[in-house]
């Protein structure tokens, strides 16, 4: 595999700066998404790198990650370098992240292919997304920009779209297009019309491209954000006060939108999931035959359907959950916050969280 | 009142020995439904004396319970005398604890009039209930075994019915009635019809009578029990061999069904719950707008109604319970135990704590 991809000078930036709130109260200030272990016994981090060790030696996969972070996810995989491991003075959002990690890996390797992947998500078929990663390598060798498509699996309004244009050709079996428009979270009615329409995919927020092409990208239309990170250093002191005026911005918004040359492969198959909700874990997830997803936790439970019981205990007192006739609920239990919601209502977790930001002693639960 | 009621030979038998397994895991093995502070901050035994102080003065309050509770019970109320708590060997259901009592009772005043009567039942207007004690010992008097009756407000399955015969007179404003039948507990259809026939009353499990003619009905239709009875010690030591061979029966099965001149009160406006589960509970508390009622518990929620959240925690660490969407469930979280209930199959729990019984480490949450 890692022949047909562009060989030496493929490398993989996994992002791991992001804090998560959409699965509160597992994931916390100081233990976010991608250090927990939703699925099996590995954390996400982890699955991510194992998933790229087929196609990526250690020393061509870095983190992109705040110094928060960084020890910890350095921890759960120690075969990565240390210099591996890339610090945003402060996380602003995906933009400057990848400026941030484009530039590391300019001055190690101009000729670097990049892709950028994230963290916490789930894919089922990592065979298959190794493939793709090979045929958007090739793709990248082009000059192009390539965005990893998801082909819909609903008219989902979580996640952005990007319109298929041109087609671009067959790699490694996959069908590339041109990008012809990004377009932000929809509507619901939007949605439909977007995942009726077949020429949408969702925007699975990873990227492929040369290392050269984003940089010069980000000089033509982000040029401020570039010239902070021409001057910072790569470890965070000192550069703080720059980075602070750099603005909050995602890739998709600050680049990808008024970008040239961008491409897309639409992916089916691929089991994908971001995992941004408590319901969406719940369907990626092994149940019972009563649809039941049980973690950590003794159960004990009458006529109990379609429920998500996760347990995580600081404590070793062992702890019991008893459910009588309930179904569809996500029931989180952590020493300090339980957490019972309706399945299909998990996606309001985040307000939760956001009306903890706002409430006095709130934080303590953040 | 004291006067119209039988003045000096009246005396209140409070039973205090049950375990409750019907509000898991908040009443446990160790901590009964009689010590919890399900309403306010007294708990139900407490709340229980302080509604017959006005009536009964401190020493013609007797209490009969285990050695395992009795002590908690005096430290709730340390103006009761440490004399008038009549200690079961064992339990063995309300046949034998009313039994012991009344031997106790009749050994201290054998024109003792009797009313026993539960630690644990919720009684909205106390003075209307005084005044029913006050009418039933003035028919007790008379010599009738009296059943305190509650005009049913549903077809509850969950309690016995009496039926009432022949009027028998008005006292202090409540009607009574020859007591024609007991029936048991009984099912859907059956209590629809016993409900709609007017006349039948709950049967609440609290009676008043003459110690001495209760004693004669034990003599007569228990004279096993009554036997042991006589040769019991007030203290447990040395008496459980004999005790150990006491049927665990109900006084209504035991006595009440073939006792002569049974007498009924029913009694409306009582504002009266057994408690008997997690809904009725619900029931009696006060909610908020929503239906809610949340006891011990910081609450965030997002559109939650009609939902119990009781949190009891040994730990000083506040715990936050966090709901969406969600409606009609009970939830109860204590150290070691979280509880999540459709509301309405709270009776339900008894058989999670049958289950519990049998399973091999379960009594660790008993």
């Amino acid at each position: 595999m890692a022949e047909a991809s562009g060989s030496e000078h493929y490398y993989a930036v996994i992002m791991a700066g992001g804090g998560g709130t959409r699965l509160w109260p597992l994931s916390r200030q100081g233990r976010p998404k991608q250090s927990l272990q939703l699925i099996g016994d590995r954390t996400m981090f982890q699955t991510t790198v194992d998933r790229l060790a087929p196609l990526f030696p250690p020393e061509r996969i870095l983190v992109v990650t705040s110094e928060r972070y960084a020890a910890d996810l350095h921890r759960q995989c120690p075969g990565l370098p240390g210099d591996n491991f890339v610090l945003e003075p402060a996380t602003r959002g995906t933009a400057p992240a990848i400026a941030l990690s484009a530039r590391a890996l300019r001055q190690r390797d101009p000729r670097a292919i990049m892709a950028c992947l994230t963290a916490d998500h789930y894919i089922g078929n990592a065979e298959r997304f190794r493939q793709l990663l090979a045929a958007a390598g090739v793709l990248a060798e082009l000059d192009h920009l390539v965005t990893l498509g998801i082909t819909p699996t609903a008219p989902a309004t979580g996640f952005g779209y990007i319109e298929r244009g041109a087609r671009l050709g067959e790699f490694h079996g996959f069908e590339a297009f041109r990008a012809q428009r990004f377009k932000e979270k929809p509507s619901a009615a939007e949605a439909v019309a977007l995942v009726a329409d077949g020429r949408h995919s969702w925007n699975s927020g990873m990227f492929v491209w040369r290392v050269a092409a984003i940089w010069a990208e980000f000089q033509r239309q982000m040029p401020g954000l570039a010239a902070v990170i021409e001057n910072v250093e790569t470890s965070p002191e000192g550069s703080q006060a720059a980075w602070n005026g750099v603005p909050n911005t995602t890739i998709d918004y600050g680049i990808m939108e008024g970008a040239h040359n961008v491409a897309v492969i639409p992916a089916d198959g691929l089991g994908w999931s971001d995992i941004g909700s408590w319901e969406a874990l719940l369907n990626v997830l092994d149940s019972d035959s009563a649809g039941n997803v049980v973690i950590g936790a003794d159960h004990l439970s009458l006529e109990t359907t379609d429920t998500l019981v996760h347990t995580v205990r600081g404590s070793s007192r062992p702890r019991l959950i008893a459910t009588v006739g309930v179904s569809d609920l996500v029931i989180v239990d952590t020493d300090d916050v339980l957490l019972v919601c309706r399945r299909d209502r998990s996606q309001e977790v985040k307000l939760l969280v956001d009306r903890l930001k706002k409430s006095p002693g709130g934080s303590d639960y953040l």
